[in-house]
């Protein structure tokens, strides 16, 4: 029996200063968020999502966006991106000097009228200047697609729908969907499904995943992910984030989980492992609680701060 | 691109009652180790390890074998398992009524030297009068082979040592080798290749995985051995057990985490993952600690207890 090839090579999206941090209660300061962005910077990875340019009211934590940008010491090959959930979030990510954003779109109607009380087209009619616009000041938008395995009120979501709404934010001028398995329900099975129907209709290389490991199956489904060719994964230092539907559970996919399997199937991150332990230890001494990633425990002992 | 086929349904050998409760420092009655076999039988478990018939000194946890494998009210349709280091095991593995025993043997000679103060083709030499006398008395003998993929003193273990004393254990009259993952180091394309390299050379349906969590690879370590048509695999109850080498991190694979993933690859398994759930349960509130099953803690909030 022959084995599917891999992608030799798999660009690994960091999302704990922002996907991370946003779950969690404790307020972190702006130096430590500045200096945990760097510490990942430093580490290799490609890509780091800094923050969220949203309403403080809405998600404390993220106020200091602006401040957390214009702080960081940039790394000439790291790219960094910020969270935009309209044209005013678009302004300040600009005034704060991003070159790129993201923005998100639920795939269930039912999640995406109660996270921001609009329907899935108007939100895509309403980021649709929002793209238009980045892009006219030459900045690139990436394009979450949440709930896209399961939603947390109306359960499965139509794998159709997931590939309409993939090829519309693509059709929108964004690069590439992170598909998001937002409450961590998926199984290899249903990815390597989705993928491949996605690949039917998109370029593979447009589309990255967006795993949580909530039930335990993120690193199983990046393995069927990647035999189906995507090669572009988000992750969260140390599991940072939780799952904001059940306390105490596990959320993001963890980035050390994550780089130490890429590293036993052979495939280049262009990651240092160690170096993302250290960044995952100095932000864990901020948000009073043990990280949930399996490997920074096996690392750290009984303590993983 | 074709996917591999997976098998339509998979045997798991549930190993909460020995290699979980083992490596647990609170000593739990035997009320409640018997109740726990029976939940775990209960909720569709095709086969419960339930005990280890070794020196009490030695493992205080395992002092009450014989009055646990007493105690269970069978169930006609589950096969009940207890690991045997010796004659002397054996001998009361007998008494107490068991059909069907384990014996495990290392794969790396440090491991063994160090844990039983044996080198490994001694271990062989006495276990198979073990497996000799077992099978005269009727009883069906598995064997397990341990640090199969990495040793914590001696790092790597040589593909072709861990084949050989697959063949080996086999010959000796074991009906399946339970090829271990002591310490959680392998990934996905090790476990591949470790499955196709035995295949060669023995019936596949002979080849078990016994997985541990603790770097988070596991389940995605299962989805490798699936494909290559791997149909046994061991697990505990709520990732009873932990790791003795890093306290605190997860040490066996989660018994939910797998039926979880299996039901969403279409994989028949008889088991009733809620009843699971509740065994986890019953055993937790006797240990002291959450347990570490990625499932479990998404369905039961903060307190995985």
């Amino acid at each position: 029996m022959s084995r599917p090839p891999l992608p030799p090579r798999v660009t690994v999206v960091e999302v704990g200063p922002r996907d991370g941090l946003q779950n969690e209660t404790v307020q972190v300061s702006t130096a430590t968020k500045i200096a945990f962005v760097e510490a990942l910077a430093a580490a290799g990875l490609p890509v780091v999502e800094i923050a969220a340019f949203v309403n403080p009211a809405r998600v404390p934590q993220m106020a200091d966006a602006i401040d957390v940008a214009r702080g960081i010491a940039k790394q000439p090959g790291t790219r960094y991106t910020a969270l935009v959930p309209n044209l005013r979030g678009l302004a300040a990510a600009y005034d704060a000097g991003m070159t790129e954003i993201a923005i998100v779109v639920a795939a269930s109607e039912t999640f995406s009228q109660r996270n921001i009380n609009q329907t899935v087209d108007a939100s895509l009619t309403a980021y649709a200047s929002v793209v238009h616009d980045a892009r006219a000041e030459g900045m690139r938008v990436r394009g979450y697609l949440s709930t896209a395995f399961g939603c947390p009120f109306e359960g499965d979501v139509p794998q159709a729908r997931v590939v309409e709404l993939t090829e519309r934010l693509l059709s929108m001028g964004v690069f590439e969907v992170a598909v998001s398995d937002t409450i961590g329900v998926a199984t290899p099975g249903e990815v390597a499904d989705m993928v491949e129907a996605m690949s039917a209709r998109v370029p593979v290389g447009a589309i990255a995943l967006h795993l949580h490991d909530t039930r335990g199956t993120a690193l199983a489904n990046v393995l069927a992910a990647l035999e189906a060719g995507v090669s572009t994964f988000d992750a969260s230092a140390g599991g940072l984030g939780g799952c904001p539907f059940a306390p105490g559970a596990a959320g993001n996919l963890s980035t050390e989980d994550l780089i130490y399997m890429l590293q036993g199937l052979g495939i280049e991150t262009g990651v240092d492992l160690d170096a993302v332990v250290r960044a995952s230890r100095l932000i864990a001494a901020s948000i009073g609680h043990p990280l949930p990633s399996r490997y920074l425990k096996a690392v750290s002992g009984s303590d993983p701060r």
